[in-house]
């Protein structure tokens, strides 16, 4: 019965981008960790389960962080007068060596998996570094948490620091395999996901070792793809046979299909690359405080979530400099705004709700049925106090929702749950 | 010697807007609320003043917000789907009908009062409402705050709603004298400004009759300008004369010269009232949050900066919907990568010390010598704890400061000071 219960609140939630579902003082079950839905009224068949009333607080799902770095956590808001190559040469890199030491690692990841742990965040996907070690002891950390996260051990053999770069494909895909080998199946909330740091730093011959592990393992994907001109500009001169970016990864069997990808930015997709991603089900990481750090630009997030292609938001810590998944809703909406007033009038700005949908449900597809509290969904909520928000009228459910994306802290989440289990619970808990 | 001590901690001030000072282990001087500077060491002559050692953490000007309406307030974060002028009529007019009910002026602007206090803000120019009740009892809640802050009550004559539109020009003008008469010089640290609230709101005869009202009480002023593309077409067919929106101002006397004007956003200024801004010294107050979430656009403030004209940052509560200057300068910086981006590639970004000039020395200027610990300024500052920001490698102070701007919380904020009172002091306080 651990995992069965009723939450009594304000309950919010997405069921497409457009339909933001509210239920006022209502009951969200939860049975063996996954929801049964939401009601007005106790239904008679879950008379019986334990109550749990949270007042007049708001129960949102749990947020869903498509993309962000562990080793740079520590490195948030710090070289952000950079562009993308010359930040990693210049701040990413030097901090990712240090996870070489293992008391380093130790004290820099348990720093990160507690403010992870803190965050409405309850599912991420997660870059480490090539060390495989400390990969391992984050792996530890994260599922001590009890999130749900895919964690990778970063490949890079090419046009990397010496002491970042694997010594060749073989090397870098026999470790990979090893790390694999221990990893998988041996947490419970945590999976080793395929991690190709990103097109420039990666041989073919790499990168076809790794299309053949996620075969064999049946693993998912994640990576980099025009992000930022610089990059791309370099991507053209190193595959020039390919026909996109993206195409340069799919030729490897490392954008979607069979096991999921998720590709971070798609800042400067061209429309192949964005029809490719389309017919692959390739998932978009939209990382808008990323891109506008490192000068990247602004992501058509309008355009690919018209067209139907999974997207979910990432922090990308520390590209983005905050944790907050509601901080990136908050700047998916404010960029998508300058967007249309300065690049192209013809994509509308992302609303509240279509923003809450990124953060919730849209990265949720990535894990499954997550991001929602509709049946059949895998029971993660967030309870949030937003008492410090009110006004002295009173406030409809939504407006509630637009204030808490813009404006919550982490203080303000009281109780969090992954798959039915309390995570978190926080001090004037109800 | 209530006013008159030292404080030892990381002090750090800006000179320029490109010099940042950082004195780490240093005593800044407070002698009678007046700064004497900060030294390494005691100075002889300083030997008896008590000294507060605020340990490890950063000591920095108290911040300065140039541009804000009080009684949006409670609308931070809503209805930021609309622009400028569709928002006015949805949003903040009808919010601002309310402030005729005293009972709910007092409770939303004791809120405010409160959230203004335990902010980093040590001064701020403020707009009320056309209310004149509930504009002096703003103005004593905040003068109870020990903040210095210019407050206005708003005029406006003309394109507004009924019930916030003054009958005609005479009686505004009647109404403001009397509010002057009775507010200048009753306050400690709360000061009356002139605030026509923009140039559609209020007729050729209010302005003129404003400017005859500053100068006879030699009064400062505060307005909108050149915000959005809308407003601008609508100034261009309502003062068809005036060779800019600034000009339309400048013609009343409402645009600097003898007593300082600060013009909220310039966004889409010409470059004749660029040159107008310059002639007269008029203050622009920089609210890059308020433009980018009312679709506003991205002000040049590179180009401000860079030719002198004097300028500070306004969260523009509620068209900016963090209450907070140190988001208001993150954005700052994050909005001027994009405009370079998107728009002009011929303006740089602004730096974190360029930020952290306009949020303190910069918008202080407004307030005579204001926003910096040299010899002569007012004795305004904030303690930050910012240990939840710390590294398990040694950062330097202005790595610190970077992540203060882009990562602290009201919460981090343990002492704050104006004029060398004491004004707020948080649990843990040093």
């Amino acid at each position: 019965m651990e995992r069965s219960f009723l939450l009594r609140g304000n309950v919010i939630w997405s069921e497409t981008p457009r339909k933001l579902a509210a239920a006022p003082r209502s009951y969200a079950v939860c049975l063996d960790g996954v929801s049964m839905g939401v009601f007005p009224e106790i239904p008679e068949r879950y008379r019986n389960l334990p109550l749990l009333d949270c007042g007049d607080s708001l129960i949102l799902p749990g947020l869903v962080d498509l993309h962000l770095h562990a080793p740079q956590y520590h490195n948030r808001a710090l070289g952000l007068d950079l562009e993308l190559l010359e930040w990693l040469g210049r701040v990413t890199y030097p901090e990712e060596t240090r996870f070489s030491d293992s008391a380093y690692a130790e004290r820099a990841y348990s720093d990160f998996a507690q403010a992870l742990k803190q965050s409405a965040t309850t599912r991420a996907c997660i870059y480490a570094t090539v060390h495989t070690e400390a990969t391992r002891r984050l792996m530890e950390l994260l599922d001590e948490t009890g999130l749900c996260c895919f964690v990778g051990r970063v490949n890079m053999d090419r046009n990397a620091p010496d002491n970042l770069c694997e010594a060749d494909a073989e090397t870098a895909l026999r470790e990979t395999e090893r790390w694999i080998e221990d990893t998988l199946g041996r947490y419970r909330n945590v999976k080793p996901i395929l991690t190709p740091r990103f097109l420039p730093a990666c041989s073919e011959k790499l990168l076809a070792g790794l299309g053949a592990l996620r075969e064999k393992y049946r693993l998912p994907v994640q990576s980099h793809l025009s992000e930022n001109t610089g990059e791309v500009a370099w991507v053209k001169q190193l595959a020039p046979d390919s026909q996109s970016y993206g195409h340069a990864y799919d030729r490897f069997g490392l954008f979607g299909g069979d096991y999921p990808a998720v590709m971070a930015h798609c800042v400067h997709s061209t429309p192949e690359e964005i029809d490719l991603m389309e017919r692959r089900g390739v998932f978009i990481a939209h990382c808008p405080q990323s891109n506008t750090n490192l000068g990247s630009g602004i992501a058509p997030a309008r355009l690919y979530l018209d067209r139907g292609i999974p997207m979910g938001l990432g922090t990308d810590i520390s590209g983005g400099h905050s944790l907050s998944v509601f901080r990136t809703a908050e700047e998916a909406i404010s960029v998508s705004k300058l967007r249309r007033r300065l690049l192209d009038d013809s994509l509308r700005p992302l609303t509240a709700p279509e923003a809450f949908y990124l953060a919730t449900k849209g990265g949720g597809a990535f894990f499954g049925k997550a991001g929602s509290f509709e049946e059949g969904y895998r029971f993660d909520a967030v309870v949030i106090d937003d008492g410090r928000l009110a006004a002295p009228r009173e406030l409809t459910l939504s407006e509630r929702l637009e204030k808490v994306l813009f404006l919550s802290e982490d203080r303000d989440i009281r109780l969090k749950y992954v798959d039915g289990l309390c995570v978190l619970q926080q001090e004037e808990a109800v």
